[in-house]
């Protein structure tokens, strides 16, 4: 038994000026950024409703907006979305880059959300 | 005044086969479907926390996921977000396709959430 749900998004953004991305992202979406201690790539945007976890990060792909799937069990949630259709794209750190079968990347990370085992699904 | 938050995103994909790619995202989110009455082109993903409004689109474009921005005055929400630096794109229906100035496609729409009035950014 292992469990998952979606964490949140990452704002990619192509550009090395980090902060100005984040201070656009910040205002558009009326959330107060939040830096991360030892993190040159990513900025948080705090929800105070503290309904996703949002960070923007620098990449150096195209600019997107990639989904976050956290769980307790990587392996076993990168098999779970495999038996859906998901294929591996790269493993990075602790996370699994994803693609979809409709496409889009994804990433399967670690718990994020302090509430993650309540709301968390249950897969067998 | 207006006001404006995140409403939630829309998983855009490029495909005829609306179903099977709601199918897919509906199981590797854990978020049951609901289909929307009258709308043949998007499906909605309920979040039992009710956190963000999340679809699953068939779109003509390249697969991607977008964001959505709610508001209660859609032009004084896009005459803001062009302050910040973004652009119009495109007027649908109800909605503007706008782009931010690190490229991202994301939309300001309608009121989404039944909790909009208390949860959402006033803006003078």
């Amino acid at each position: 038994m292992h469990r998952s749900r979606l964490a949140g998004f990452i704002i990619d953004c192509q550009t090395e000026a980090l902060e100005a991305a984040a201070s656009f992202w910040s205002g558009a979406l009326g959330l107060p950024t939040r830096p991360l201690p030892n993190e040159k790539d990513y900025v948080q945007l705090g929800d105070p409703a503290d309904r996703l976890h949002i960070e923007v990060q620098s990449v150096t792909h195209a600019s997107r907006v990639h989904l976050d799937i956290e769980t307790d069990d990587i392996e076993a949630e990168v098999r779970r979305l495999e038996q859906l259709g998901a294929r591996r794209v790269a493993q990075i750190r602790t996370w699994w880059v994803m693609q979809a079968p409709t496409g889009q990347r994804f990433c399967v990370v670690r718990p994020q959300s302090p509430d993650f085992a309540a709301g968390a699904n249950r897969w067998p």
